[in-house]
């Protein structure tokens, strides 16, 4: 990318760019929720983390929705934010042995990883409505909305139970 | 880090784990701060940018304080997330030509970095105060309510002006 042409042209070009990163975010977020399922302990944190699996594929499906209403096939381009946020997590969980602390981990990961897709998601919705595709913003609303109540679920998870487990 | 080793054995040790983290993600965005500011076009945004280039340096000295407050000496360590929002960061801008549409690529870079370190700085209060450093907790308060602060102002410029003259 961007090494020897400047392939933005338009704030609708800048819009699917954040939309390609976006939906391989989420993929690479689906692909690794299984193993942060694996690694939990609290039976209300492995549960949290399983039902936004869930939700995180119904979030890529939304993002097809709002290609095609684009007349765009859905394509994913190179996130290195979500790949880094993703490999930091991976680091920090390799490192801790006591699975109370492992919780309080995976939690600050795991909010790493939705204040990510909170800040890509505010960022689309504002450009849509300024593109007048207020019908695509309402789709991104959805899916921001759940974004911001599973990092709200994982702070009373983490305030309620794990941190007082892991001091 | 983290392949032969298990360093992180206390909820101290996360909290410091985490603090040296942040310390390294706050030196990087101080080194990408100036180069944000002189691709910035809007005179607001590129004061915004500035304005958060000096919040950013105190927020390292109130890091410093934290770690001595910890008795340890102040130390980074690699946080590949940082590495790789600013690493998008400087891809997309380099795939932008227009001036308008750069600013509005950056304001969605900018805030990917403040909701990094909004997240990040939330664990650390939050653990904190399980720690029972209360007095920790309320200097990292401090540089919260300016990464929020921050992102806010953001989100101001890019839909009071920004985004409409990219659009």
């Amino acid at each position: 990318m961007g090494l020897f042409t400047r392939d933005i042209e338009s704030m609708n070009d800048l819009f699917v760019h954040e939309l390609q990163d976006i939906y391989y975010a989420e993929q690479q977020i689906v692909g690794a929720l299984p193993q942060m399922i694996s690694k939990a302990t609290a039976p209300q944190l492995r549960t949290a983390f399983d039902s936004h699996l869930q939700e995180t594929r119904n979030h890529i499906r939304r993002l097809e929705q709002v290609f095609q209403m684009q007349g765009m096939t859905p394509k994913g381009i190179d996130c290195p934010a979500i790949d880094g946020i993703i490999k930091e997590a991976n680091e920090v969980a390799g490192d801790v042995a006591d699975k109370n602390i492992l919780d309080a981990a995976l939690i600050a990961c795991a909010q790493a990883v939705e204040h990510y897709e909170i800040s890509k998601y505010g960022t689309l919705i504002a450009w849509a409505n300024q593109l007048g595709r207020n019908d695509c913003a309402q789709i991104l609303q959805q899916t921001l909305a759940e974004e911001k109540a599973a990092d709200e679920k994982l702070t009373l998870i983490a305030e309620g139970q794990i941190n007082r487990a892991a001091a």
